[in-house]
């Protein structure tokens, strides 16, 4: 990137929160997760970059209320605070309910949803206002810079890149990346017929759209193409638009390796390590957000019939599931639990004994234990009805010391790279994922031992910082630089 | 169709059953429904025409093993006997449960389906050994023919134009017409792959693989692009395949208007007509199988949902709901038939009164009924969440006498011919139904008669003879006669 430009990320969270201690001084705490990892890699990569975010806090708010972004560590953050109606209307009733059910293909459509006014209130009192907010921070915050270069992130800003195009004009540099699956045409038809042509409209007012897999690009690429009848080039991977050129593009998202590496030496991983190595067997994992997409059910399901299979395997194994509790307030995700609790106790009277219980349930929020158990796994279990990337089968491939081996769902977006060495399910079928926990159970040493390096190269091959190049490349390519 | 040449139709179920009567007599009833009266139309377009269908009944099996086809009415029929259980995996666990499923969009993914070892069976032990039974016959049938020409008919036989082609060879005319939807890609990759890839090898081994609109057929083009990396050419609508072209073709299914003109003048349909007319109000009508694809729960939601936006409409309206029975020993069936008449009631008491009931809700196999409400309704609902076509849309604007307004679901076959006079619905939107029902009740005189006659006008534009003479040219126009 050139310098003196100026470049704006925007995510609805940000990498910091504000609070105020007792002594009355502002705090934060720097966020956690792989879009945050993600996105300080953006951060970094350039002189003049400023980072724009939903306020969260009340300390969040007395800063978005301050006129410069705010220097904090390596970082400057700008804040902006939302009308608190208009903002639970995006993110409670538009974003998680509507957008991540449509876009994971998780509902039960002879009975849900129900569309209604309420929808489109939440569209137009809260998804449109929010994304207008985000597009002033940007315009705000790039008007005295040349060039803009905005950088805008994931499924609660899909109306920001046109208000922001709207006031930068053409010459600014717009991208938006998707970080979830993209659907078919016919599934993005659930959506009401504005909601379904106005977020394609801004995202095609974008330079680029991003995605992490090839498949999610060609699938928006076909749905733009059927909802508002744009041509595209799947050679080039371009679509024509409003007499301009949109990049339909797949960056395959990846970690920070030796963040994991530093990590998995830590002292709370070790000390979770003695809790993992006291579990009877071999080590099944599994490491998710409590979400309908990560298809926990019939992950346990499938370990039953493994042991109706392969009753030899009684007793020979325990598979600890670490489930991050999340959005318990959305009904079907409270239902959703239940169902998982159910699943998991019925294997466990049905196969387990009084010295062995086959599934160790562990519904809490624990970092630590998941690196500890990413070190000592055998399997490690992705089987996800539908998943953007997973970050974990990258995450433990790097960490694991016991060559374990990946068995993965085909519909998890790490497929497309990891898939030549993973052991590929169809996350629906039971027989084919309790066959496949049995073979990476079972595997002979060595091929284990070739498959996890293999999964290591990979994964280091395209690690965090390769993903923010290949874009930084694709922004001079864009511009004919 | 050039004449001496023998063509044979293949469907499922057939035209003719046959039993016995008491005397010892063999005996014949009619088929009825869509897709039979359709494929009469085909058999009356030829001078050697047979029509292959699987034996049901057990007077039907003693008329497959007679040697010759069977001669009945205008037509010549070969009846094949399946082994019982093979014809039950094929029809009750792998094309009603699973092809049926997938190809609506009807599982909740996160909990169902369960495949596993049972899908594999019905698959290699009732599908496909049902398949080759056709193939055979097929086979026989044409022996002594030039050129056959084989045009098989939807979902229950997928893999019979591979078999036919393996059996006939290159030069055989082969079609196969898929008479339901087709999904995206990734809807069709719910299925275990050795399905998802034998189906669609088996397709492209036909001459013309042909559905009810341009968005199915571009849909299956994209899934054959997808899952077996063919091209396909968008204009054209040509999919290139192991050397050779397959069309991509749609032709809309449409209806006998003559048949149903003279249905209404009939000794019972003027029977049921005094009921019908006997409903207080105006009369909102829809007619279904009880499907969960058709959207009876949110029909009654939204008409619900209706007097609470509309309460002037308390009284003055009927919701006459006829719904034939159907597929009752599956267990999703079973419940939607239960929560279809939950809310029906939910919706009675609500609104209703001592001297009225909102709902009329008929479950039964009334044929008479439905014609006779198909002429007196003010309004007719076809809701449905995902549908091949629906024929009863043209069938009651055909006969309807009371410039009834059509509620259309976007997601019906029917919406690409019918759209521009029909008030179109998003399926999964209450209030916007609510709207349309209310739009449709209310609808100035003036505007439904206009609606209503372009309405007609394009069902008698193409009717099913019409259907039959489009494909009889592609097919003319493929051999380049």
């Amino acid at each position: 990137m050139a310098r003196g430009e100026r470049t704006v990320i925007v995510s609805n969270r940000g990498p910091v929160t504000f609070s105020r201690s007792e002594s009355g001084e502002r705090t934060h705490s720097r966020g956690a997760g792989g879009l945050v990892t993600a996105l300080n890699a953006v951060s970094r990569s350039g002189d003049d970059v400023v980072w724009i975010a939903s306020a969260q806090s009340e300390e969040d708010i007395e800063v978005s209320r301050e006129p410069a972004p705010y220097e904090v560590d390596d970082l400057r953050v700008t804040l902006v605070e939302h009308e608190p109606e208009a903002y639970d209307l995006m993110y409670n009733h538009l974003a998680n309910p509507l957008l991540w059910f449509v876009q994971h293909g998780l509902y039960d459509l002879p009975y849900t949803p129900l569309l209604g006014e309420e929808t489109r209130r939440a569209w137009e009192e809260g998804y449109v206002p929010v994304n207008r907010n985000f597009a002033e921070a940007v315009s705000r915050t790039v008007e005295d810079a040349g060039f803009p270069i905005v950088l805008l992130h994931d499924y609660q800003l899909y109306m920001t890149p046109l208000f922001v195009r709207e006031r930068l004009g053409a010459d600014a540099f717009i991208s938006l990346f998707v970080h979830i699956p993209w659907p078919g045409p016919d599934y993005w038809g659930v959506l009401p017929e504005y909601i379904r042509e106005d977020v394609l409209e801004s995202l095609l007012s974008a330079d680029v759209v991003a995605f992490h897999t090839r498949h999610y690009a060609r699938d928006f690429a076909e749905t733009a193409a059927q909802v508002l009848g744009v041509t595209y080039d799947t050679e080039r991977a371009v679509i024509h638009h409003s007499g301009r050129e949109v990049w339909v593009r797949a960056y395959p998202i990846s970690i920070d390796p030796a963040e994991f590496e530093e990590l998995a030496q830590s002292e709370s991983v070790l000390e979770q390590e003695e809790f993992v190595k006291g579990l009877p067997g071999k080590l099944l994992l599994r490491v998710d957000r409590m979400d309908l997409s990560k298809n926990v059910v019939r992950g346990f399901q499938a370990y039953g019939r493994m042991f109706e299979r392969h009753p030899e395997m009684v007793g020979e194994v325990t598979f600890l599931a670490q489930l991050q509790p999340s959005r318990g307030d959305i009904p079907e995700y409270a239902r959703y639990a239940e169902v998982v609790q159910e699943t998991a106790e019925r294997v466990n009277e049905q196969h387990g004994s009084a010295s062995w219980k086959p599934i160790e349930l562990s519904m809490q929020d624990n970092f630590p234990l998941s690196v500890a158990a990413y070190k000592n796994y055998d399997a490690l279990l992705v089987n996800a009805v539908r998943d953007g990337m997973n970050l974990v089968a990258k995450e433990a491939a790097v960490v694991n010391e016991r060559d374990g081996v990946l068995v993965l769902s085909e519909n998890a977006g790490a497929h497309e790279e990891l898939n030549d060495n993973a052991l590929t399910v169809n996350p629906f079928d039971l027989d084919e994922q309790a066959d496949a926990i049995y073979q990476a159970l079972t595997m002979p040493d060595e091929e284990r031992r070739r498959r996890a390096q293999a999964l290591r190269e990979t994964v280091m091959s395209n690690t965090i910082e390769d993903w923010v190049e290949a874009q930084m490349r694709d922004i001079a390519a864009y511009r004919g630089l």
